[in-house]
């Protein structure tokens, strides 16, 4: 079956101009005017597609086509239509607007699925407006708690506060829960470069790596720059450094794990004293919660082989674990099933970056499709995806 | 010949309480009327040693003891009684307050010198008013220019306003320049841990070792900490702290450098964002020169070797480059001598901080005498030394 690419690149392009900033970025905030035009906009695609149309508690805009079993569970094709600010032009739009073309082309050229197809556009999955994503696809999941709509905006607009004033009823928050989800699919641009260094349009995602976060805090002794023979430092940057060079070491130890140091500060911070105190982040993910576990646990251990000869003193804290979501191997052989079909070299890759699909890892089985994005740019208006 | 300790103690105690904070700091910065009273005090104490005072145009107290040969050029005992902010009892006091009991010692036991003998007291060597140290003794060497004295303090006031107030005429400056100096010494506290880890009163010092602090700025490319396999980052922090594990080696194989990263700033600097931007300092000191250009040249390899394959940029920027000064052999060979007599191990060090000797390279040979500092803080109220 081949769907008609022209006609989803002119609805990327045309859902593109709802928030379009002078700067080429796209901004669509959760419960703005923005996000409704586009969500108005959306829902006459799918109609024109041939799919029911309907809104749930989470304001989720949904597409819904019935073939012969209208009783059975829905395949769920989701992805989102809000943007972080000065996003680009793809990132969640295309996920829905092709799961729209997909059913269009079914529907058009006269084939019928077993399964009822329900198309999804989630309400805030960038977190950019209250620093909680996801909303949607959560209320879907059933996994939103009444306490997450407290998140407030940068100008202390709360998210029941923002529902309400979009029309939507926070107390029924609970109605938005699916009764039964078949499979869960969604097509996102990659947002690395996988898929371009390999030179293929297309790949099947293996899992959705979570994200470890981690505190490290060393400690050494401050000191002349000039007075301290180096055999005397408890030098609190080189520690760090040495324990960055091994992080990284680690990671790339394993084919799938990444590991980040984001963020670092430093004291006293004077170009010649011995720094005594500096703090820094670990981002750690892998889409096997062994492997991160295992990868963790050799992190922790060299900082303790690295700070104790030093005589540096630690605090590590992990302030964030989420669990890694392996994508169903039945969904990923049907996917790579498709890629050979399309002509294109199946190739398998994980999503280091987290997506309304990770919701469904305990509602039903999920799978992922990924499209090259231009030099890996994501969340930023130079985002660009092609066949 | 010994001196009296009790003495010098009781001297240092009582020169302490000038400017004493009720933190336990010490605050005498230069040209105020706590430095006023330090430099009376200490003219007090020249006197009673039989020194004949008198001040240069620079604010210098000098005093001289002469014997059969006063047409010859003085042995300078030189160091500073301002402190920095909250500073310690030692740091410059002792240096010249021992230089007077040794004077007033040789004199109460009717010993006799070739050489004339100035002990002096530098006006600020601290630098910590003006952000312009070693004034005095640049005076001295010849070394001050006019235009150093437009250095403002905090408060907008120029080094040549403060002298005026204090009763002092810039225009003169020019005549603090010494005639001549047969030699210099200056005994000072070590402000590190070579002595104590000795179990050593004191040692002798080899040279002063001259910083040259660099900037360096390393770019790569902002990532998603998750999106971003490790085979396709250019993480600037991953790539400064390689380099920051290889300035450390490169020092440590040397037996007197000292290399130092105090300063480092990044960004964007997000958990889940790869640093683009690294920026950071390196003081790097030794006291021969030419070992710290080849610790230098290393340096700069390493950068090179660790960006290029990490497709990293980078630019290196000197802004500071002070010669080091090596000691007299003479003068070490003579104050090895001395530890001998008083029944001290000679131990040899470097300096890794500035002092005024610096100021003396070209003038005449000099030389230092270090004594053992408690736990090697100095600029500090913790500040402690004592045979």
């Amino acid at each position: 079956m081949a769907v008609q690419g022209s006609r989803l690149w002119q609805r990327i392009m045309r859902l593109a101009q709802i928030g379009a900033q002078e700067s080429g970025g796209i901004s669509r905030l959760s419960f703005t005017s923005e996000e409704r035009k586009a969500k108005d906009l959306t829902a006459e695609y799918m109609k024109e597609a041939g799919l029911e149309v309907r809104e749930d508690a989470a304001g989720n805009l949904i597409g819904r086509k019935e073939w012969n079993n209208s009783q059975l569970s829905p395949i769920v094709i989701g992805s989102h239509i809000d943007t972080v600010v000065q996003g680009g032009k793809f990132d969640g739009a295309l996920g829905v607007l092709a799961g729209i073309e997909a059913v269009q082309s079914i529907v058009e050229q006269g084939l019928t699925l077993k399964h009822p197809v329900e198309v999804v556009a989630f309400t805030d999955e960038e977190g950019a407006r209250f620093g909680f994503g996801m909303i949607g696809s959560r209320a879907m999941a059933g996994t939103l708690n009444e306490e997450d709509l407290s998140c407030r905006d940068s100008e202390g607009v709360s998210i029941r506060e923002a529902m309400l004033a979009a029309g939507l009823e926070p107390a029924l928050i609970a109605g938005a829960k699916a009764p039964g989800i078949h499979a869960y699919l969604e097509l996102h641009i990659e947002q690395g470069q996988v898929l371009e260094s390999a030179s293929l349009p297309a790949g099947i995602v293996t899992g959705i790596a979570g994200p470890l976060w981690m505190k490290v805090k060393l400690k050494g002794q401050a000191g002349h720059a000039g007075a301290a023979p180096m055999r005397f430092r408890k030098d609190a940057l080189a520690a760090a450094a040495a324990v960055i060079v091994r992080i990284e070491d680690i990671a790339r130890s394993y084919p799938v794990a990444v590991a980040t140091v984001g963020k670092l500060q430093l004291l006293p911070g004077g170009i010649n004293i011995i720094p005594s105190d500096v703090e820094f982040s670990i981002d750690l993910r892998d889409i096997d919660a062994n492997i991160r576990d295992e990868a963790e646990a050799k992190i922790r251990a060299a900082i303790a082989e690295i700070c104790v000869p030093r005589g540096i003193t630690w605090e590590l804290e992990d302030f964030q674990r989420v669990p890694p979501v392996p994508c169903s191997k039945q969904v990923q052989s049907i996917v790579a099933k498709a890629c050979v079909l399309a002509g294109i070299e199946p190739l398998y890759l994980p999503s280091g970056a987290g997506h309304d699909a990770m919701q469904f890892r305990e509602v039903c089985p999920i799978g992922m499709i990924f499209v090259r994005s231009e030099l890996g740019i994501s969340h930023n208006p130079k985002e660009w995806s092609s066949f």
